[in-house]
Order: C-alpha cells, then sequence, then structure tokens
C-alpha cells in the first residue's frame, strides 16, 4: 500500500502518522500499521517498537521497578500477538534518571527479561542513557509464515475478542483516586500478558484481520474498521468483563461495560473471524489456550463502528496521546 | 558467548550492562555488542537501538528539527556500519512534548526518513507518545553474510581509522562557549554519515573487528581491546583530524588530537585489519568509498590500550553516560 493513501482511523495521533507518512513518500513502508514487516530469503519477519515514558504511560510510585519493565515489554509484544507471530526476542532503549540507583536498572531490565522469556525469546540488544526521565523503547522481532493485520475483514465475519477487559482501566481508576487497586485489577495492570499463543492460534483458525486492544475497545474498533474499510457493529452489552471492574465503574458512576470498551493497556485481542467461526471454535480455543474468546459484534459493509448498549447506541471514545 | 563472561571494557555504562547480563542470565544475549544479531533461514539480521533524548544527546536550540531526527537515525545507522551490513530499515519510536507544534514532528520523522533513505533503507514503522521530552529511539535493520564485531582482533593487525575526527567534538566546545561552530564543523554534527559503504567495503576486506566511534577513540578503542582480549598501540601523532578542529582546541587550551581521540559522534569507523592490508589497499579504499583511511595504531598481545603522543604516552577518556 502506498504511504499516501493510508487508511487510518480518526484521532490526532492517526493525523499526525498520516502527515508524516505525507511528507516522507517512498521513504516510509506500512506506517500506521501495528507492525513492520521484513521479507528475508522465505521468511517474514515482523518488528515492532513501543515506548514507554514516566509520567505518560506509569507513574513510578505504581508499579515495581520489575512491573515497569515487564508492562512496557509486554506492551510491545502483544504487537507480536496481533501478528501471529512467535517471538524471537527484543532489544531495549532504556534512559534512565542521573540520580536513580544502579539497582533499579537492572530490576527494570530483570522485568524486561521476565516478560520477553514468557512469550518464548530473550532480551538481544538494547542501549543505555542517562536522561531526566524513565524512558523505555522496546523493540521487538518475530517472525510468521502469515502475519495478520487490521486489514482484511470482510462482511459476514463475527468480531471476537479474547480475555476479559476493563482490568488495567479499573487498577487506574482506583491509584487516580488514592487507592490500591484490588489484586486482579492491579495485576491486570502491572502484569499484562501479550497473546502469543492466542494470535497464533486464531491466524491458523483463519483471523482475517487482528489487533491488540492498546488503546480500549471503542477507540481501536475504528482502527480496525478504517483499515479493512468495513462498518463494526459492537454489542456492548456481551463484552468479557474483568472481575473487579463493575466495582470501581460504580464508584466513578459508570456502568462496568463503558470501562471495558474505552480501557486501553488489557492487550487482548480482537479479531474478525469467518461466520463458520462459532462457539464450538471458541471452546477449542478456550482448551488449547487457555482463555476466553467471545463474539462481541460484526462486521459489515460500510463505514464506522456502532456500539450498541441496551438496545440503543452510544458513544466513546478510546486512548489518544494526541488528542 | 555466555552473557555472564562478557568481555566488557571499563566504565560505568559497562558495569551496568555487566550486572544486567549478570541478572538476566540465559533470557538475555549478546548483551554488550553494538549489534544484535539473528539468523534467518540463513541469512543473517543485524539489529541495534539507539535512544536520543533532549537535555542529554541534544539541544533543540542548536540543531533544526530536521537535524535532530537526521543525526539521531545517522547514530543508530552507524551501528550497522561497524557490523559492515547493508540498511533494510528502521522503527522510530518518538516521543513529543506535549506543547510542540505537529509540523516540528513531521520535520523530525522527515530527517529520520532522509537519514536512512541515504544508507538505502526506509522507514518501516514506529509509535508516537507524549510525554515532558522530546526523546527518540531508532531501531535499525540490516543484513550481512558475515556481520563484523568488536571481537577478533589478532596481535599483528594494524588499526586503522576511516575519515576525519574531532569534527562533532569541536562544534559542541563552539555552542558550549556560546558561539555557533564553523560550517563543517557543525555539519560533522548536525548531519554525520553512517559508514555503511565503507563497514561493508573492510568487512570484504577482510576486518578482523569493527566498531564505530560514537562514544570517542579513547573511550571506545578500550571496549575492542577487552572484547577481542588483545592491547592496543594508538599514535595519536598520526589521527587525521577534522578541518577547523585545532582552532577550537586553541581556544580550550587542548591540542587538536586530544580533541579528536576524545570526541565522540563523529561516527567513523575503528577496524583493525590484517597487517597485509597497507598503502595500497588504504588507497583502493579511498577510491572505492571516497574517505580516507589512516593507520593508527596495532594490535598486540595483551590487554589495555596505550596512547602515545611525541614520544610519550597520555591518558584520555571517551564518553560515558554512567561515569
Amino acid at each position: 500500500m502506498s504511504p499516501l493513501d493510508l487508511p487510518l482511523g480518526p484521532g490526532g495521533e492517526f493525523d499526525l502518522i498520516r502527515a508524516i507518512a505525507e511528507r516522507l513518500g517512498p521513504k516510509g513502508r506500512h506506517l500506521g500499521d501495528d507492525c513492520a514487516l521484513i521479507s528475508v530469503d522465505g521468511a517474514t519477519l515482523v518488528l515492532s517498537t513501543d515506548m514507554s515514558i514516566e509520567g505518560a504511560h506509569f507513574q513510578t510510585g505504581w508499579l515495581s521497578d520489575e512491573e515497569i519493565g515487564w508492562r512496557s515489554a509486554m506492551g510491545a509484544l502483544s504487537d507480536l500477538a496481533a501478528a501471529g507471530a512467535e517471538c524471537l526476542g527484543l532489544l531495549a532503549a532504556v534512559s534512565v534518571p542521573h540520580q536513580a540507583q544502579r539497582d533499579r536498572v537492572v530490576a527494570v531490565m530483570d522485568g524486561v527479561g521476565q516478560a520477553v522469556a514468557a512469550c518464548g525469546g530473550a532480551v538481544l540488544g538494547g542501549d543505555l542513557t542517562a536522561a531526566p526521565v524513565w524512558a523505555l523503547a522496546i523493540t521487538v522481532i518475530g517472525r510468521a509464515s502469515r502475519p495478520a493485520s487490521r486489514h482484511g475483514a470482510r462482511p459476514g465475519d463475527g468480531l471476537w475478542v479474547t480475555g476479559q477487559l476493563g482490568g488495567a482501566r479499573a487498577a487506574l481508576a482506583a491509584w487516580q483516586d488514592g487507592r490500591e487497586p484490588a489484586a486482579g485489577l492491579r495485576q491486570a495492570f502491572a502484569r499484562p500478558a501479550a497473546r502469543i499463543a492466542a494470535g497464533q492460534w486464531l491466524v491458523q483458525a483463519g483471523a482475517r484481520a487482528m489487533m491488540d486492544l492498546s488503546d480500549g475497545l471503542a477507540g481501536d474498533a475504528h482502527h480496525l474498521a478504517n483499515a479493512s474499510g468495513v462498518a463494526l457493529d459492537v454489542n456492548l452489552d456481551v463484552l468479557p468483563v474483568a472481575e473487579g471492574v463493575a466495582e470501581e465503574g460504580a464508584r466513578l458512576g459508570r456502568a462496568a461495560v463503558e470501562l471495558a470498551a474505552e480501557g486501553g493497556e488489557d492487550y487482548e485481542l480482537l479479531a474478525a473471524l469467518p461466520e463458520t467461526f462459532g462457539a464450538s471454535e471458541a471452546a477449542s480455543f478456550q482448551s488449547a489456550v487457555g482463555l476466553p474468546i467471545t463474539r462481541v459484534g460484526d462486521v459489515r459493509a460500510g463505514a464506522g463502528v456502532v456500539l450498541h448498549r441496551a438496545g440503543a447506541t452510544v458513544e466513546l471514545h478510546g486512548f489518544d496521546h494526541f488528542r
């Protein structure tokens, strides 16, 4: 695809990516996708990079140093899951405040190492630099025979999500309210898991389009719809909501499904699967991968995303750094 | 090599890398090398990541936005040159201060795109995030049939450097003194070139060990000596010094060769070449690559680096973020 006609979704971040792609012309390729693809002697390598910065992505007071490393790495590894790729490893560029103790850097990298090892890879390299704030830029490298992307959903496909949503968002709400989140919610935020095995299984099962829910279903669904050139109907009433989200929602005066739809960073997968994928395939998925998978909507001809709740349509938004 | 017995040089940054490698154990591989190597179906991919942060690596007042992008990208691309790799492309994770205009982000990425295109690659992907400071994490991807590294220099080899040294350091001295550097010095700092063609040529010519001079010859020579398990004699009297460095040195009361030996970020290559590489091979290099190459020392059995100047030995240091 030419970078000049990227079918990106709305939002400040995507406007900016579009402006960059226009300026770069042929000097840029695949901009706006979750992953870069490189073909080397028959193999397709899948690469993605993600930056996490203190103050923007995490507060050092909420998480242990090991958790900061784990979470930053898993956020990047999740892009490999979205491509249905196996994980080869990652590179970590870390900036460390001048006054930080060395033990803290080692603990952050320990968390990064645990995360990539849990996905079957290793830390292959990195860069250390002293700077005013903590920043981790994680670049992941994977391999896929048929990498999935946001493109390819077709009218008639079912729209599915893995796991349960809203846990990370609810944990954030608790911290922002000055409370320690419940253990399960805290785990969802501090120790997310990239759905590597799930992504590979779903590609094998014929997934037409896939992405990870890093900015929340309400926002990310638009990106999949735009990339695939289709419309999506999402039924919020059936969203799989993580335990404990309802309680945090009640404190905010919000329904649990709203938090589940808006909350990013659960790193579950959103997949468009052929209509033939049904309850029995979902049971096979759960038995193979150990996660539930839930049909949350439909793909149809057209454009845009309609969120349905209790018979009406609702407006919700995902997270956008540049809104 | 086991990450537990990395033959790294001295210095705070390398102490920290060693501590990380020890903690990671088998979860880390090749830590401390310039590049990560991944073998895929017979091809060897070469990857490296580099973080540049406002205030630590550049001041936005000194450089245009395009130059910030160019320089950050070339610093990372230089690691591909050191491996003798061809350039496939790069991924750029960029954090942007909230108040920055969008045009500035596009200009930075334009510089990144120009740099990678000059090396024969393209921008393959990235990540944009809002954060308190400008930060660019560039991950480069290349390919080499026989990648060079810091390991492999042997007693009897000659030690050579490409191009001319000290220009970037002298530009920095001018800015720090509140003056605009001379055009050639400014160019060396703002528009360095990764020596991709030179690196490939030198691997073909039998280079035993190679690295890029990102932290200055006086410091980087230690890394090559330690990685290869050899001693190096460097003759500062013959260092190829860039035009204009002597003038800046005089203002600081320093000899030009001292600035050339201490100054990082010229991104020239340091190579150990077999004794058979001599004046006629150097002339072939210059004619093929368009750069001079100068023999600046010898590899011998032992450990450590001795810097010779006017018949005496001198002590100089390269740059270390964590000293």
